[in-house]
């Protein structure tokens, strides 16, 4: 069953023969392995091209400042998971990958996009960065949607890692265009929601990113590959010192059942 | 319900408050963005320790070997997750990341163990590491199980990632002791096994990693997360020239239904 | 951390203590195990109520009707990961469910949707279904969206599953209110979209499922139930008789790498 | 590149043209649909073959009998990240199947294995079945192993399910072989352990199988297909009553950091 036109898989990543492995044109073993990092390794594969010192550094902090934040409910998961599946690894990873959904960490493409809508229209309409981000975030408003990658559960003044990214990139000799959109939309959010939302890491990842040219398509990579690394550690310490089920029972301590008995049915009280 | 004995959750990853970030004993805004690199920020979330400056060359060189060989079969399987489900692109990278299993990536793990094996064979009955890798491999063939980490389906010959990574591992510096214990054990297969099987990449990866300190019960997160970084380059092609269901198409243009035909129906040809 | 406002988690599916187990207000042991059918306590949990006779045959039909479709790309990818991970099934089967996303199966929600959009209509402004119809196709044209679950890449006619569901449907004596509705959409689409796209079983689903109310928060969660038992029948195959690394050597035979070479490198042809 | 002998992708299951659908040999429209249960249809997708009648009550008794079990961690794991990921039910369905591993539900395969190895040996040597019992309980203890689907950690007295299941299976008829050597493992278990372990539902639903012909092979599909239809209940009361996120709050409500904090950084008593 042929879904769609094209029939022949064609890929710009990966050749090889016996000998060599070629990717993205350049030979593995000769030119990449012990040649370049990780980091940059992954910008070459996402993108075709090596990056430059000031994006790799960019990127390599955004990798950083993403990877680790606590047993998040993602990593309960994946710790839950591992308790029960322990020897497949790859199940507890899937498992945590599976929530870097919109809610939590998806934000870190919707509010690319929405940078890149700011700019967009600034520069179609002549307009400075805080007229096209009004325009933006009163439309957004207008339709009901949320302004994405401002608030935080936990850190309700701003994120700590926002300024540290903006420091690193400034550093690095970043643009800081984008940057300055995202401090554009920052500075109108309580006047136009009455709410003092302020950026999170979520929003600064792809300010940064984009200032120094990472492929807006390929943004929400950046969390999922960084969390991986968290997640690796956190299995690793479930492997020596489970807490799988002792998250799942607190997780329902104090949970409370809200449907019906059936008849001539007691119940003592649940553990 | 509990399951097991721990009631409350403990973990020496990662705290927070408002203002700051710990991970593993150090200020994650302060002194981790921006000044550790991502993969040395890998090794100190797996081990809580910061690694080597070997340690640290080793690993990246690891992670680049083994993160993109074409379009194997976990990444077809990722890619036709993702043509299938595009608006979810973390179910397209768990489908990926779930195809890291035994068969293909896992001996990252299970050659470990087996180098591992040998070291404290020899260490524990005082013998040559020839001696040691004899005797264990002569027990995985007497339990009928196979050598992990040797062969490759494309590279008949050695693998030629393997060389580069034992020369960028001793040009770092490491010990190159479980490099030996690789290579003992390879040079005896023909004679125990009356096949040529050559070391591949999965067998390298945990010997250059064992010998700058890895720790063995994360090995198999080296793979991991290093195709995680390949798949996020084949997902983000796979937005702009898909092939996911020309893959589908192709891997089943000669299938054949070996199963019987109901009374009265005859198929036409299948396109 | 907290996220949202409730902290005490409740549900009104399932409590228990040592001797008894209560699901949505009955003893499972006493009134549900051997006394209600898998597919009739399906209904009871997703929806707290037991199915009328002919709420269960439609539901039963359904199922049977999308679990299974031969070497689909999710029954493909989930084989391929069997092949790779065989001593994970649950990691396989989840490979299999990732492919539901919105492009195969997901039109069993919105399609869903799509009529529901239609009924509403019809009843807030009086009208017929094929003028409420008419108004609602036009709209989703309007805004550049495709009607789902019209159309089909191998059965141009008339998907064959439409007619029987329909007709297990009316036999059973639902209401064929919503199937009213999916055909008046199928009547318009020549009209409106210059193509003769027929109902497809994805778009018959949730008629039938509607006319014996179903909910259609639920939708998706009946192909998603019913190709996992698909998925478990591929799998036990898979198991005797691998064809998961042949299906990805098909799938690349006829490859094309479409990026450089380096320097200096010569390829023999692949394989 | 080409992994194992066979290249030509071949299976049993099913095949089609534009007007006709064949599973297993049946024309899926003219015979099945609305001729079998869901329930038996699965029989028929795993095993090629219709089941009998007792079959098909045996079948839908287990999985009735283990589909929900309240919060227990897969499902809180798959609500949690339904939270995080709203939009794609199908990665929360994922992510509660990944807990459908060795340490909760694989018992079911491994139970069974256990049971068919008594069965052999009893015939091979000529056995009583308690003797049988008796030489592989002291074998598996002699190597360290547990006995799978013996004992639970909420039913401390004979799992209700257990009971049921095996009245079930006796009213409809089946031949009860396999439950006796459930039974007969059971009795022996606090001599052999010093433990009162009792038969759990996840080693009573492969000895009523294994009575009606299940395939041990898909065993562990049983608890993986019951799973999918408890999660999509979850997950449908998850989208109106969300609790995903307050289940990960109280989980890490008494969580402690075990790890070290920098230098010059104390942390307010996290929330």
């Amino acid at each position: 069953m042929k879904i769609g036109k094209a029939t022949v898989p064609e890929s710009a990543i990966c050749t090889s023969d016996d000998d060599t492995i070629v990717v993205r044109g350049a030979d593995l073993c000769r030119d990449l392995i012990g040649k370049v990092s990780f980091v940059d390794y992954f910008w070459l594969l996402v993108t075709g091209q090596r990056p430059s010192a000031v994006a790799s550094r960019v990127l390599d902090a955004t990798l950083v400042a993403i990877a680790e934040h606590g047993l998040v409910p993602s990593v309960q998961a994946s710790r839950m998971t591992m308790a029960a599946a322990p020897d497949a690894i790859q199940g507890a990873v899937a498992a945590g990958i599976l929530g870097c959904g919109s809610v939590i960490l998806g934000a870190s493409e919707t509010a690319g996009r929405l940078f890149l809508r700011v700019d967009a229209l600034a520069k179609e309409k002549s307009l400075s960065l805080e007229a096209a981000a009004t325009e933006v975030v009163r439309d957004l408003r207008a339709r009901g949607e949320a302004i994405p990658g401002y608030g935080h559960p936990l850190h309700k003044a701003r994120d700590p890692r926002v300024a540290r990214l903006f420091e690193v990139a400034a550093e690095a000799g970043a643009p800081m265009h984008f940057v300055a959109i995202a401090e554009a939309v920052e500075k109108l959010l309580p006047d136009l929601t009455g709410r003092d939302l302020r950026l999170n890491v979520s929003a600064a990842i792809p300010a940064v990113l984009l200032d120094v040219g990472f492929p807006a398509d390929a943004l929400k990579g950046v969390p999922i590959l960084a969390r991986t690394a968290g997640l690796i550690g956190h299995l690793t310490e479930e492997l020596a010192r489970p807490i799988g089920f002792a998250l799942a029972y607190q997780a329902t301590r104090e949970q409370r059942y809200t449907g019906e008995l059936p008849a001539g049915v007691t119940l003592k009280t649940a553990e």
